[in-house]
């Protein structure tokens, strides 16, 4: 099975796909979308809807995982930004027929870290240690891209041995 | 030219296209998109994206006018999620190369009623009285399409006696 987890934002969308078919989670790639900010928020929703497009043709990821919106943002009108990215995400999906994941924020730190409330660091240096990656995953929306995508791992295969249960 | 207004919302999104090129704006088509309640949010976006795609092949608008954004909401959450459907209502311009005009919810109304702060039923009212209907559009979403598209010819055909220089 392999995982797409998406970190949306209009100027950097994160993304990290993650393959669980071997006894633990695998990287398969991960990085940014980044879009150029002299374009109209057409274009760059475009970009992001291109960028979507190559990676999920590219890796043929079976799920999308992507953070949940929270009940409150310190910054409203950014969020409704980066609500049009996340749309376009949700709409990419929907147009490929991938079923789409949401976690809340503080249950992927809960779920990777144990604390709802880790910082970006701290999720960069656990995402290193669970996929036994050689560099601290950069920037950090890729890292939490690939956290989002390890959160939808632990939930959904199960507890007990669930990675190599999934191998199997 | 011919004015693709857009109100979006996940669950209802107003359209409403008007036509220039006689001495006064006149009505094409208005109605609301309205989405499946029990589907996902993927396939909510995704009924929105192919009604866009339907009403944007059948009717050919050159431009597609839309409510900017505010910088504060009394329901940030909601917000966000509308910004979903807003992106997808701009990445299916940016598809067809639409360019996207957006206009502030006063600035329509001060534009159309001399008031900022008009009523969704004032708005209704001028919308009908503006483009010669012989009843109310209905629901107030196709009116705040109609009344946003509206904004834009009054915006963009200039002063002096601008919808005639349009029918030239």
């Amino acid at each position: 099975m392999r995982i797409l987890g998406i970190d949306p934002g209009l100027g950097v969308t994160g993304y990290g796909l993650i393959d669980t078919g071997s006894a633990t989670p695998r990287l398969i790639e991960a990085g940014v979308i980044r879009t150029n900010e002299r374009n109209t928020m057409a274009e760059r929703l475009g970009e992001i809807a291109s960028a979507i497009d190559e990676i999920v043709g590219e890796f043929a990821p079976d799920v999308v995982a992507i953070e949940e919106l929270y009940s409150h943002y310190e910054h409203p009108r950014t969020a409704i930004i980066m609500g049009h990215a996340r749309g376009v995400v949700f709409l990419k999906a929907a147009e490929r027929g991938l079923p789409v994941f949401p976690y809340a924020a503080t249950r992927v730190k809960k779920s990777l870290l144990g604390n709802g409330r880790a910082t970006k660091s701290q999720v960069q240096l656990m995402i290193r240690t669970s996929l036994g990656l050689s560099q601290t995953p950069e920037p950090p929306d890729a890292a939490d891209a690939l956290a989002v995508a390890l959160c939808h791992v632990r939930a959904h295969i199960s507890a007990g041995s669930p990675l190599s249960a999934g191998a199997r």
